[in-house]
């Protein structure tokens, strides 16, 4: 099946079982906004408690914030997020839709690799088994030509970005011929800048109400808050402050599900460290992060790092774990070695000062800062990529199937009476009824017992009981595993000890640890 | 100690012991909004927790969903938000500062209030022992002069407000001769309507942005994501569905710390019920909830319920439960009947039906919905209210003690070796790292024993264990408890046993089921 399918399979999937529903959904949507359902929000709150536990539980120099969306909006000067945080625009006259600029020349060159790679199928068509790609690339004049276009073009493009050179982005559209995908004219107007936050207006005085933005990233709310938790959690150097929560980013091109969207959730660490020691713990950081990401059992083969070669204006070193999506390797996390650009910021435009004294060398140091940085809903989506599975059974049908580690299921045990009636019904209550205070159970006695498992292999439920006569006879049940379908008679005495230890989140932290 | 007197200092205790911050605090804040610090973060997880759990663990007909705070604008048409969401607010012309005009007036009731109560006590000094305060309040003259003031003005004011008679308003602001507390004169405008909501702009045409509004409530993302979970999570009438999640007021008048703040977090479940049966599900929810809020252990005497006389236009039963703040008994949790009045406003304003069809009786009917919503933030204050305790010690010193419900509080145990050398920090840490995977753990090597055991009772601490050179020997350590200050010598072996049970969210559960 192709990558597209499979992630057209995954977004209905999660919109048929209750993952992810399209926002307003009964007033046809609100673009690149989405809601999380009975079994979305479930999955979310377990990853955000994996990360938060991995972080404050494991560690005693982290802790956590929960710092207000709202905040001073000199913070966002302090930042660079006023004057910097943009998109550059450009309108077309005819269709009146407005693009980015920057957006509509990747897509061109992609339209290069596109020619590239269909010259390269009809040769491999053509030439079989003997066909030498390699060689090929290096040889045939229309690649070769596609390529240099290519590669020009990407030189040029890269410049004028470096240098937010808009006049020259336009220059390159007008060049290349690009026109707007809906009125199919050249008619664009000039590119501008247009700011990536949203903004309000907050209270309200008899002159004027005060213009507010909603956060872009959570981190500036553990810088501003740097003082406060040194000071009053009496934290040494070296130390971490985590925090998950929405921000909020006025994409003009919000794509791919819920991978970019206007409204997100981060989950961010900022590890404040003694100058001179920051690409140490960048790199011890970055093993950490890793190790997080492989403990949920997908394969170290679906993770890489991508280092950075340009680095960011106030960093030294950066990296992404990058995950691989039906769509290629894509960014899940960020990790970057800021310096001391947003302490010292922040020391500048509010005028305190926000230094460390290390009471053993007796020094005063501006701490630098490595970041951690995670958008929950593209580890969401990055989970459900690929936990989704289509098993062809021995009986010849289809099972759909979300291998789902189990720590982070939203239902772990279903329960269910054989039949409706009998006492297996009370029977199979009773049972939830000393299980439920340590997890998420639930209770089915719709339809067949084969499209109950079903319904809980789609979801992801990782365990599966059912209650038939012999229950009422030798207080044993039957126990069915999701992967493996197999079955196993045990006691009602043994579920919890069997299922409990699986199913938390403490047993992903054992592994990290 | 007088009730203000203790309230500031539970605000002073709250920043100084890492719970609730002012917003952008180096920036010298930003008016009406917190954040949440190392220790505030933990509290309010675990009352989220506590309430979620409660919620779809307990209840095998309630699930739960995040929706976003962006949605689609029409929504707010049919909530009736847009056009009714509205403060009444009056300038003064002098000082250019701007005011709800009901809280104005509120106040001015509040001051006849006073007047009787001055009245009142300096006829108890002066009577002492024989003073019959009902019969004083009967016949002295000048209280019931200012009863009967008081009477006629809230009278007044009810019906004004009722109304929404913005001129009437201002008439009696006129006829009560209230001045501005900050120029002190009378010069007052017109009361006008002011809208609540915050309102942006999302994405970007060439024509134009489309308004958005940051969501006042989160009820309405339940409405509008009925259908969807209904349908995917195969929800039989009756059932609920809970969310917790950030809602945004652009309250004029913010008061008394995180109390009424502009960017605040909601918990709410909506039940679904048949027609006919909300008033049993009311009196339902009224009961459970109550007891959710009992089991905290505060005392019974701290609670009421305050039924609504006058209801909204969509409801038709309505409490409030109020809680015993330093403030007097304030509202922290809302149960309504809201009949079918919001279902039917998104039928109507969606063009899609939103029937419920009942396979036993073969009807269809638009639900009709009872509502339970907690404002987290009135609840952690209220809780950080009542636990809150100033104690004589035998010798003489007070300790500041924060007796939270262990299975709220921030930190579960905190483990110090009772000198920096010899073996006790490296056993402190292995027990640590032994529990820590189930319950967040601190460890403290600095100052004396007994100043350690003061910080962790002002972070509310239940558990601290002390490791000494038998420790080495025999493998026990000493464990003290925070409200009796006991120790007992107890093995290690023990210490999960002992205390895993008491601070985990499920030994709250089990009380209310």
């Amino acid at each position: 099946m192709a990558q597209e399918d499979v992630f057209k399979k995954i977004v209905s999937h999660c919109k048929e079982y209750g993952f992810v529903f399209p926002s307003s959904d009964i007033y046809d949507g609100l673009a690149a906004v989405y809601d999380y359902g009975q079994n979305g929000v479930e999955l979310k709150n377990n990853i955000k408690e994996y990360w938060w536990k991995s972080m404050v539980l494991l560690h005693e120099n982290i802790v956590g914030i929960d710092s207000a969306i709202f905040m001073h909006p000199t913070i966002w000067k302090a930042s660079g997020h006023v004057d910097a945080f943009n998109d550059p625009l450009i309108d077309n006259r005819d269709s009146k839709k407005r693009y980015r600029a920057d957006v509509l020349i990747e897509d061109q060159i992609a339209k290069y690799e596109e020619k590239i790679n269909k010259e390269v199928e009809k040769a491999r068509k053509k030439f079989g088994e003997a066909f030498d790609e390699a060689k090929f690339r290096e040889t045939n004049p229309r690649v070769l030509d596609n390529q240099k276009k290519r590669d020009a073009l990407h030189e040029r493009y890269s410049e004028a970005m470096n240098a937010m050179d808009l006049n020259e982005l336009k220059q390159i559209i007008l060049d290349e011929g690009i026109v707007d995908p809906i009125s199919g004219t050249k008619n664009w107007t000039d590119v501008r800048q247009f700011n990536l936050m949203f903004s309000t207006e907050m209270g309200s005085t008899a002159d004027s109400a005060s213009k507010i933005y909603l956060r872009p990233e959570t981190a500036q709310g553990i810088f501003v808050n740097y003082l406060n938790v040194q000071k009053t959690g009496r934290m040494k150097i070296p130390f971490g402050i985590a925090q998950i929560g929405k921000a909020f980013r006025n994409e003009i091109v919000a794509r791919q599900f819920i991978f970019r969207m206007r409204e997100f959730e981060q989950m961010e660490m900022q590890f404040f460290v003694k100058p001179g020691t920051e690409i140490e713990w960048f790199q011890k950081w970055k093993e950490t992060r890793m190790k997080w990401h492989q403990a949920l059992g997908f394969g170290a083969e679906n993770y890489r790092f991508h280092d950075h070669e340009k680095l960011a204006h106030y960093a030294n070193a950066a990296t992404d774990i990058e995950f691989r999506m039906p769509f290629g390797f894509k960014e899940v996390e960020g990790i970057h070695s800021r310096t001391d650009f947003d302490l010292s910021q922040h020391e500048k435009f509010s005028g305190r000062s926000i230094k460390y004294f290390d009471p053993q060398t007796n020094e005063s140091y501006t701490p630098y800062d490595i970041e951690t940085s995670i958008g929950v809903d593209r580890m969401f989506l990055s989970i459900m990529c690929h936990s989704y599975c289509e098993e062809k059974l021995e009986n010849g049908e289809t099972r759909v199937v979300l291998k789902l580690p189990a720590a982070l299921a939203p239902v772990k045990l279903c329960v269910m009476p054989l039949v409706k009636k009998d006492g297996l019904p009370e029977k199979a209550r009773e049972i939830i009824n000393n299980l439920k205070f340590h997890f998420n159970c639930q209770y089915d006695e719709k339809d067949s017992i084969g499209k109950r498992y079903r319904r809980q292999d789609a979801i992801g439920t990782p365990y599966c009981v059912t209650v038939d006569h012999d229950t009422l006879k030798d207080n044993t049940v039957t126990l069915r595993f999701r992967d493996t379908m197999e079955q196993e008679r045990v006691s009602i005495d043994e579920l919890n000890g069997i299922i409990e230890d699986k199913v938390s989140i403490a047993s992903l932290l054992k592994k990290i640890q």
